[in-house]
């Protein structure tokens, strides 16, 4: 029993997966797999074959996830991020049907698509964009709803990096001390010599394989030590984040070459933590959340010892991400208060190393690179994002004066599965903001 | 392990406990056990004896039960309440302190006190007091603060209670059908043949053990099924409520003695569903929490099939309890809207069968009843309460136009060990407010 919930809540813990041959595989449709048509979790009790539940019964594989993503709460314990108990600030909205019939090339097959197309194509859960502060698009779909929840996955990550950065610009933290020097404790880690940055920017050197194939593969271990139900008598493994990073080992050297591994987050969680005196999840609350005019507050998922997951926990609403894309557009000012510093968005949006990204072989982002755990794209309206698997983006278009925000729910973990239907929808919704005029603004007030 | 876990985690799920022994130890002072000073969870990580985690950490003794109080999520799984996306009503207020200087005499001793005294003395981790509808006094201790949600416990059961006599005033629910009429699953169970009335009074007769001190009691058996973490492989036994209140037999007759039993909340939680199409979080936000102006959302634990506790589960902040309470003194309306009809809180107030109540023998409660999982108190000032273990309560006087909310963490759960220096400090209250005048409405709004 215990190595199966280990397999299955990782896919709830990391953001990678997949084998070749799941890739191939066709699925069922967003319209066949509608959680609420599925009927998963309805009735008192719900049917035996309706029930989904702690990670033991398969809780994040397809189609189960499209229900799971809205409700993660009701399966771990987690973590609050507080809004405050101010009022929220709302949206402006104006609301633009003619996005709908926008339409775009799929980037693998060439495919002409319109956007409300791409919608379902992608398995879109909650679909938000925002045109000069202004929301002109909003739709949900499956599990969720305005007033509901869903997990941000990798998204997290990027939330993350916000914080240090807004850190390093505060004076807090270095970005240049080597990791040894904040966190005695992992001294003795492959982490021990690598400098914030490069964690920030994941350019550590790291004996670690995130290979689902290979049962002896590290993700296991950090999997099993993160999860925070209890551990059976047996185990005598790491407990909890922090004693599985101590473990990591190095392969190669720091600062050469990008590659995309969950445990740097959690790392920078922990320089967060220990430099700030807070938590991720509380410092997320007091530097974000209760200064965004939030509607809902957040939470995050926990490990057994209470240290929020930093690499992938999140769990919000659309439109407070939306808020957090505007905040990242207006490098730092939203509702006319200044939160942070311009530099902490000019030291996301300058980018990381394109070279060492390269490597990396991401198929839809070349040219992009990877800088404070946000996703560059370097592209001509100079787009920056926070990507989580499965679909989930918070996409800024400086050049358009645009953010969209979207949760997923598709049934294959990476990106590359989502990208061919968002990526090009994205731009084709930029520019047609850009040419249609400043209509969206007329009649209302815009932050 | 497991066992050990069901033992643990009874103490959060169930409204009873403590031995004879027990109550005659002497426990370290609030101030002494204040989970800050203690350091409980703090650090990161938190030196591994500070830290508190799911149920098989003794999570619910104290004084880590003085953390555990305000954290029930970081636990265990857990449900939303949702007080919806509008901005919070706030709370006219107007202080004052001289009711810190108020005196009472104990219940059991007879010792003088004065009200600030009586908050140490049992462990008081929140209290408000409203005076026609102002706040005039709010204090936080140990693991609260106004941000923050604390345990209800048994409060729960009269939240599920109102519920109940809305539904009943709404026409959905007849109380006096029989169980097994609207939950045909109960047909073989000892609930077949009552009445919905019967199981809001608690005045079913149940072949059911609370004793903590038998192995073998119900209580285990009733534990382990809902408990929402992982069950062992060998576990054969019911799972979640719903299975186990299947399994209760009769004992005697129903409608003929008043007997506390959370399994009576359940069930009346499981009636709530199935005629409401809502499960009890779902219907407490749609017809509590999003209509009263509350600050947080609420939320409740949940079994392995995501039924909420509707016998102790809730999570909720002291302001948005005092709101509830406001409700109930203006029997049905708040912010000068009705959320349900009067004939709501006059079914409550009426009180329930005051012989079948006495036969209980509640030390500190003589002449009072039990009545749709309400406390009533006949007492002079007509007061009644919602109550749950280790402190908590919802007290509205009707007479002095007062409400009391309190949130605890006393060392022991039962609420005779409160009630010494509870009940008789209300009383006092009420009567300072009743003499004094009507000066806390001098300047404010009061609704």
């Amino acid at each position: 029993m215990f190595s199966r919930l280990f397999f299955l809540i990782v896919f709830v813990m990391l953001s990678f997966s997949v084998t070749a041959t799941a890739q191939q595989q066709r699925f069922d449709s967003a319209e066949a797999t509608d959680p609420n048509k599925l009927k998963w979790m309805q009735g008192f009790p719900p049917p035996a074959d309706k029930i989904i539940t702690h990670p033991e019964s398969d809780f994040f594989s397809f189609p189960k996830l499209r229900w799971t993503v809205c409700h993660i709460r009701e399966l771990l314990p987690t973590t609050l991020v507080s809004r405050g108990l101010s009022a929220p600030a709302p949206l402006p909205e104006k609301l633009d049907s003619e996005i709908d019939n926008i339409t775009f090339k799929r980037l693998d097959n060439h495919r002409e698509l319109t956007w409300k197309q791409s919608l379902t194509e992608n398995y879109t859960d909650g679909i938000l964009i925002l045109h000069k502060g202004v929301i002109v698009y909003e739709e949900y779909a499956g599990c969720l709803n305005e007033e509901r929840k869903h997990a941000a996955m990798s998204m997290t990550k990027s939330l993350t990096g916000l914080l240090a950065e807004i850190l390093v610009a505060e004076g807090t933290l270095n970005a240049q001390a080597t990791v040894a020097s904040i966190v005695p404790e992992l001294a003795e880690s492959a982490f021990a010599d690598a400098t914030v940055r490069q964690v920030m920017d994941m350019t550590t050197g790291l004996d670690y394989s995130e290979n689902y194939e290979d049962p002896n593969a590290d993700i296991w271990i950090y999997s099993a030590a993160s999860n925070p139900l209890p551990k059976p008598d047996t185990y005598t493994g790491p407990v909890g984040y922090y004693e599985y990073l101590q473990t990591v080992k190095k392969a190669g050297e720091h600062g050469k070459a990008f590659g995309y591994k969950t445990i740097n987050s959690d790392v920078l969680g922990w320089i967060i933590a220990r430099v700030s005196g807070s938590s991720v999840a509380q410092l997320l609350s007091a530097k974000i959340w209760k200064n965004i005019g939030a509607e809902q507050d957040a939470y995050m998922t926990i490990d057994s010892k209470g240290t929020p997951f930093a690499g992938g926990g999140l769990s919000a609403g659309l439109r407070d991400m939306a808020r957090v894309g505007q905040l990242m557009l207006n490098e730092g000012t939203l509702n006319n208060e200044r939160l942070f510093p311009q530099s902490v968005v000019e030291q996301i949006r300058k980018g990381g190393d394109k070279t060492a990204f390269s490597q990396a072989n991401y198929r839809y982002l070349e040219g992009a690179s990877y800088r404070s755990m946000w996703w560059v794209l370097h592209n001509k309206h100079q787009a920056f994002a926070a990507r989580g698997v499965h679909g989930q983006t918070i996409y800024v278009d400086p050049t358009a004066d645009m953010v969209i925000v979207r949760f997923a729910s598709h049934p294959l973990a990476k990106n590359t599965h989502t990208d061919p239907t968002s990526l090009p929808a994205y731009q084709a919704v930029a520019e047609y903001l850009l040419s249609c005029c400043g209509k969206h603004q007329a009649n209302v007030d815009a932050h």
